[in-house]
């Protein structure tokens, strides 16, 4: 067994040994990837390596600014010409989770696997997961002091996004004390945190406005004001111009009411299909509440797809919530 | 000229060389405020102090968790049966701004003033100002740390609560790197960040939602994308059952919309009056704006009453607007 000290010794001989690189995250990236990945970039070129960072699809254009952010190629678009021998994989949870990059791979290819999901098996030749760790971003901090390297605040700025994204802006369960010293480093590094908050976290779109204002629009409290849900159709999204990515959050609305001990959106499928999302305030375990609809997720967020119209969906969800107090 | 460390010291011999003392912050109380009175409080506890802990008015809801918030004495309702010599000031920017509380002072009463507020004159007998502080909060952290005192989890969640509301959760330009190192010590001592972030931040009412929703219902946008308004009316208030610190944050959904560079909220007074609550994404100065209508404010966030229907204000505010370009 090796400590998480050795893991790191390891990922940066690792890091030092080979001469060329191929950097991959996950598919449809989170703030945290892209963190990750231009992270790594910087530290190979701060190392005189030759390194290429893909991804299987599209960076979100709200993280663009970030360094190097536009040097990751969408192999989608811009597929590579050759395979690579040498991998680094962040912030991917198994495996599979490098999607389609894989095929750059070569067969006996060698990969570094750096991650903080608790699920992480260790599918690297060298592996460096640390669970406690709010973000790889974390992760990545610490490795870098591992070498002589001077920081400036265009990395300083990578790190923190995915410090900053992974916590939902110091706001999760997941916030640590050594998240906010290593936060309280990177600002000293000239980070503008104000503006990433406000680029990363507040920031909305017009289709994303206006399909919050149609969920409001819709919502319904339960008599005892226990239970906050909205609903969304397909009209709606319409109407708004709104893609599935618009709708995120928007189940937060409902559980942030003072009093509501569980919250939940539905979105209108088909005539006979809703999706649920639910978020509990702690009292109810929605994991297991979804499970009875065949669904799943964590105690605190879970979702489940229902058969049927909307109203006879809302009607058993409800039903079933009842019974859990 | 003294040192800021030299005024903690002062402040340090104040808060042992008296046996009995009056705690008061600033009227309509914030989260800094009620922090810092707390905070205070329960170092005077420490020492064995007696102590009065008084303000103007009523504590909000969402501080009353908070150890000791229900031991400030809302004067109006219980009024102190004396006055004070030694009295403790916290977070308040000018001696005005202890209201009334200032008639259980002593004629000859001495002042130990806490604030971080940069306008801040010294009024106190003994001042300990530090303008760069993002919080009362952060001062009162560096004054307990001269004194032998065990920490835990309540007191640790007290001052948290100040650095939390004062920064809008790590968000605005005042979230230092020591904000951060401080943030980071009160959670070893064990706070609970996301209850905080949630209680303090996140949570909402029911007339909250509700107008909010009224005024994305009423979002209108200038053809160029760069200005984005809300109308609140008395009738969608009443409507509601809203009062006016529901409306708080508000202004901020319509400068958070991508490529809005000025964001307002009119707040309809009667048929000839309108508020303007003005809010910029960096490139025009609300406060210039808002001064040519007779208001004031901040570069990034200004203010302004205009005479008129609101029709006419829009019309007026956005022909000014566009002038700044």
């Amino acid at each position: 067994m090796h400590t998480y000290e050795q893991a790191l010794q390891a990922g940066k001989q690792f890091l030092l040994e080979h001469d060329d690189y191929l950097v991959v995250s996950h598919v449809q990236p989170d703030g945290d990837a892209v963190s990750s990945t231009v992270t790594m970039g910087w530290l190979l070129s701060c190392l005189g390596k030759t390194f290429t960072m893909i991804n299987e699809g599209e960076i979100p254009s709200r993280m663009r600014f970030l360094y190097h952010a536009d040097a990751i190629v969408n192999m989608t678009e811009q597929p590579p010409e050759r395979k690579f021998k040498a991998i680094i994989c962040v912030d991917c949870a198994d495996f599979a989770r490098v999607g389609l990059t894989r095929q750059y791979f070569e067969e006996d290819a060698i990969i570094l696997n750096i991650d903080h999901h608790p699920t992480n098996n260790g599918y690297g030749s060298v592996n460096i997961i640390k669970s406690d760790a709010a973000a790889t971003a974390e992760i990545l901090f610490e490795l870098l002091q591992l070498f002589d390297i001077t920081w400036d605040k265009d990395i300083a700025t990578a790190v923190y996004t995915g410090l900053l994204t992974d916590t939902g802006g110091f706001r999760y369960a997941n916030t640590s004390p050594n998240v906010m010293t290593v936060a309280s480093r990177l600002l000293e590094h000239g980070v503008d945190g104000p503006y990433l908050a406000q680029t990363l976290l507040e920031e909305v779109t017009l289709p994303q406005i206006r399909i919050l204002n149609k969920a409001l629009s819709s919502l319904q409290m339960s008599e005892d004001g226990r239970v906050a849900w909205v609903v969304i159709t397909p009209e709606d999204m319409q109407e708004c111009g709104a893609a599935n990515e618009d709708l995120e959050g928007i189940v937060n609305y409902t559980r942030n009411i003072r009093g509501v001990e569980v919250g939940i959106f539905f979105k209108v499928i088909n005539d006979n299909a809703v999706k649920a999302s639910l978020r509990s305030a702690g009292k109810i375990d929605v994991a297991a509440l979804a499970q009875t609809f065949g669904g799943g997720g964590h105690v605190l967020a879970a979702g489940c797809r229902l058969e049927g119209k909307v109203e006879e969906s809302v009607e058993k969800v409800l039903k079933q919530v009842n019974t859990q107090w």
